[in-house]
């Protein structure tokens, strides 16, 4: 017998079925994956399937599973249905969400796709005066029992009537983690987008997302608005606790910024913001806590104290993010006043709570936030890193750009220095800074102590460079790239306060560890794993940042690179909605460890400026 | 050993206890009814009182079932608890809520206090360097797991870093239900009440009660102001059908009159209506959709089917109903289009559904809403009754106030009047009305069929009411009092017209009777009670309300008057919450009978229009 052409929606790909094989047999040979827990026993009901063409009647075991109006609509069990004829089979979200997996660019799970958000079309017989149900009655009942007439929100209740009506009882049920958020006109399943935001101090990253493929469909990014009132977390808290509409200006200024980015993804994507049902966002403790509107004042000051720990779930109106108004927003919990949503998502999504390698991870950006740990148990701090790998309070700091200088190395004799899109170079980035006093360190011209030596004092290993030693605003400076070859109108140096900025940056960063270890019990021997967040992490020289003492030395390949994991793991939190319970519980079980509190935090600190290598 | 005195909170009483007895062994002498579900063993942790003067240490076995704050706070376990020096002990109310019973004036059924909303004081230590949780989980773990970080609604969770602060950690949680709807500053649980409404379609009865203790502060009274828009729900219903702000204007009259039923009510109380926290409403199907804001468009309009059957649980706001912010407004469930939480709150507070007695409950207001049954199953129907009885579409009807004629007897000869406030009679009211036609028809002045006779065609038993004939506006009419002993310049008649409007409503009662008893399967014979609900019901004459035909000719000791039902049971969900998924249930059980599609019923009303006697 010649093959039967079954059409599957909403893909509207075609499979060649052989006559008497189930459609579940289909999808299995086909790689489309069912939600079938039962196996194809016909006992569970969940593997339902919508026939929207060539339908046959429902056998009596289907009919079992289904209420009258669904039989009505064509519901079968895809293991009960055998293919005899030609059709069109839609498979309703909930049918394959729990096999269809997505990877999340920079993490490292993969998880089913299963968004909070799902949409469900139902056709209602119309009243009469045999079936005198009420409007909200028949609208549960042919949802099935989803939702009870209790469940369904006033503003909803309100708008009833008149929709279903106009709709001639044709409606999509928008259901937020099983909660009735909206009644749309006619079938609207396939339009469902949700978006992820990365609400860092300094950038913003946002990423649009189709929830009914995983897909990701479109990028943006913007530095934060909010950076006209302070580079770091305490201005801007300052600026909050300061005056009574501080708070009110700082979260609308990051709110617009949010919508006109949601704008940006909608128009690359070609959807409408209404399309989208979704935002979830990760950011530090007081990113997270100005754009709810949530009062950070007390996260500044002792004892650094959160207003809000656990994930909120936020009706998109009540933040004035416009998406549609049946949609949710989802902000990440925070684990402690300086460790956030963001950290949260980084553990999430390099699956440190789940993997048995002791490891240190770093997400390194105004802020230096570090874990550290395994499946057994997790520790956390904060240190005030400082900006200086962002480019800030450098002599000739800039973001990692074109004409950005992103590496120097010192071959022995000269340096060679490299620039971001070729161009001449215009400022020096963080992995720049890096490697500059690195190479510096390995020549000599930097003491081990911090200090720039003068020409006469640099050792013989280094004498090429010690014509570059400079006076610059009255104190010592290298120079990296002469007035004539630079993009700017004079030289670019690396002064000694640069040096200073780098040793108070990398010795925050470096005695934090050692209070984690320390607390941990282990040494850097100990360490199997490290794992480098955030964008400066990302292009950062492993073998340099262990040469200027910013992470332990440990062998190059367990040094691994997982880009921006807090975007990661509010992308994960978007897709795969299951996994947010795990971060509520990591919110709660990763423990913080106050630096300000330890007596012998500034010892430590003071030790770890120092760079590697002998003290001469 | 002489007796120790101990201090009962909040109440002030001083009891005298033995040394060595338990709190629980005097509360119970004391007939202090304590939550103690285990009877006193102290494995259930129910019996939680607070000793605020004079605490002693808690033993070993009370510390299992507090947290560090709670014994800090002076909680033990009043059965644990052995008196051996004065001290004051407060009962929070959650220990005595399940033992103090309310019986609500007109129901049959007396319940537990159980109010939806109670409130919790609770004092935290601030925070320090050592104990950095966020204000939320510090709130969460206060209130003892009652309220999870999750369940704290944005809205409250905003204001928390401030409330916490200013009150130094010392605030009064409020819940609805378990879900926590405000935080206020320091102690406020004393401060709790709630409000029962009775929305008629033409009369609105509002009570305030103390929700610690269930006892009833005020009543108050009015006019629906949407009066002005037609007598009777259809007539609303065109309104708001027929112009687009319709709804909004008669939400906004019924919403605007509550609000000052409620200040009229507080002030009579001497409390602030932001101390109210509940406001239970039962209406009918029709005033519940208008004050709720919901469209009843199509409860007019055949197939008559109602937006919303279920009860809804509404935020004061939402509605404009002005009490406090962290209140819940509580609509009773709908049975049908025309059968609505009016007639859910008659059947609760009536116990219909609990009684093993055939039944027939009858509340006759502009429209009449008739139940019939017992325990196993409930039927009902509603009847267009009109307004007769309210005093409307009668030459000289009014509501039942000084001056209205409310008793009319006839003694063999002539007729004995009597009128409210013992005024000289301006009109005559709903069971004045059945009293004079019934006496006309007893004196042969008005045949069965309802005609009222000529002089000469009157029997001779009422020769002496033959010169009371009158003509009227071109037809025949009878004069109740003559001009010169009326309160108005001119005679009080009944005329012919007012005897048929009497034969209408009476005719669609006694058909809508007949039609339930039908559907039942039995007859007048197998009646064992009626009941008798609604303002007018409570003041008919029971014989006489036989003589025209209203109700089934049953002994007179089996029919009963309950008053206001429709207040009566919105008092009993606002006291004893735990009734209302009873109303819910009633709301899907009881069956609604539609007369509008019922062949039989034109002819049983035609019949029923007749009054009982001999047609000549």
């Amino acid at each position: 017998m010649p093959d039967i052409t079954i059409t599957i929606e909403p893909e509207g790909s075609r499979l060649a079925a052989s006559p008497g094989e189930t459609f579940l047999d289909l999808a299995k040979r086909s790689g489309l994956a069912l939600n079938s827990p039962c196996g194809g026993k016909g006992t569970c009901g969940n593997c339902r399937v919508i026939v929207t063409e060539g339908a046959q009647p429902a056998t009596e075991e289907e009919q079992k599973f289904f209420s009258a109006e669904e039989l009505a609509m064509g519901y079968h069990l895809a293991c009960r249905m055998k293919l005899a004829s030609p059709m069109r089979v839609l498979i309703p979200p909930e049918t394959r969400a729990f096999d269809q997996h997505v990877l999340v660019e920079g993490s490292s799970r993969e998880l089913p796709l299963a968004p909070l958000i799902a949409k469900i079309h139902v056709k209602s017989p119309a009243a009469t005066i045999e079936d005198q149900r009420a409007d909200a009655d028949r609208l549960c009942e042919a949802l099935n029992g989803r939702v009870g007439p209790a469940g369904i929100p006033h503003h909803i209740q309100k708008g009833l009537p008149a929709i279903l009506r106009k709709n001639d009882f044709s409606v999509t049920a928008v259901l937020a983690d099983g909660r009735l958020t909206g009644v749309e006109s006619g079938d609207t399943t396939g339009r469902l987008y949700g978006t992820a935001f990365d609400i860092g101090t300094t950038t913003v990253v946002g990423f649009l997302a189709d929830l009914r493929t995983g897909k990701l469909l479109a990028t943006s990014s913007r530095t934060n608005p909010q950076i006209s009132h302070g580079d770091d977390v305490v201005s801007r808290i300052h600026h909050i606790s300061s005056r009574p509409t501080g708070l009110k200006e700082l979260q609308t200024l990051i709110v617009k910024c949010v919508n006109e980015m949601l704008q940006e993804l909608a128009s690359a994507a070609g959807i409408s913001t209404k399309d989208i049902y979704e935002v979830t966002l990760a950011g530090n403790t007081t990113m997270n806590h100005i754009i709810t509107g949530v009062d950070p004042t007390y996260v500044a000051q002792s004892p650094y104290v959160a207003a809000v720990r656990a994930g909120q779930n936020i009706h998109p109106a009540e933040l004035g993010i416009r998406i549609n108004e049946g949609g949710n927003v989802y902000a990440l919990p925070n684990i402690a006043a300086f460790v956030g949503g963001d950290t949260v998502a980084m553990i999430l999504s390099a699956g440190l709570h789940l993997s048995d390698a002791m490891t240190l991870a770093l997400d390194i950006g105004t802020n230096g936030e570090l874990v550290l740990g395994s499946r057994e148990k997790l520790i956390c701090c904060s240190t005030a890193a400082g900006p200086a790998f962002e480019g800030a309070r450098i002599a000739h700091g800039m973001r990692a750009a074109d004409g950005a200088i992103d590496r120097v190395d010192w071959d022995g004799g000269d340096l060679r220095i490299h620039t971001l899109g070729d161009k001449k170079a215009r400022g020096i980035c963080g992995t720049g800074l890096i490697d500059a006093v690195a190479a510096l360190l390995d020549a000599g011209v930097v003491d081990p102590t911090g200090l720039m030596q003068s020409p006469e004092e640099i050792p013989p290993q280094g004498a090429a460079l010690a014509k570059r030693i400079v006076a610059r605003d009255s104190q010592t400076a290298f120079q990296l790239v002469a007035a004539r070859d630079s993009g700017l109108e004079k030289g670019i140096v690396l002064t000694q306060r640069d040096i200073r900025e780098v040793q108070l940056a990398k010795g925050a960063i470096s005695a934090g560890i050692s209070v984690l270890m320390g607390e941990m019990g282990i040494s850097a021997d100990n360490l199997e794993r490290i794992v480098l967040a955030g964008a400066f992490g990302n292009y950062i020289r492993k073998e340099r940042a262990m040469r200027v003492g910013l992470i332990p030395s440990i062998p190059l390949d367990r040094v691994h690179f997982v880009g921006n994991a807090a975007g990661a793991g509010a992308k994960l939190a978007l897709l795969a909605a299951p996994c947010r319970p795990e971060g509520e519980e990591l919110s709660r079980r990763v423990r913080y460890v106050e630096l300000g509190g330890r007596p012998d935090f500034q010892m430590l600190f003071a030790e770890a400026m120092i760079f590697p290598g002998e003290v001469p």
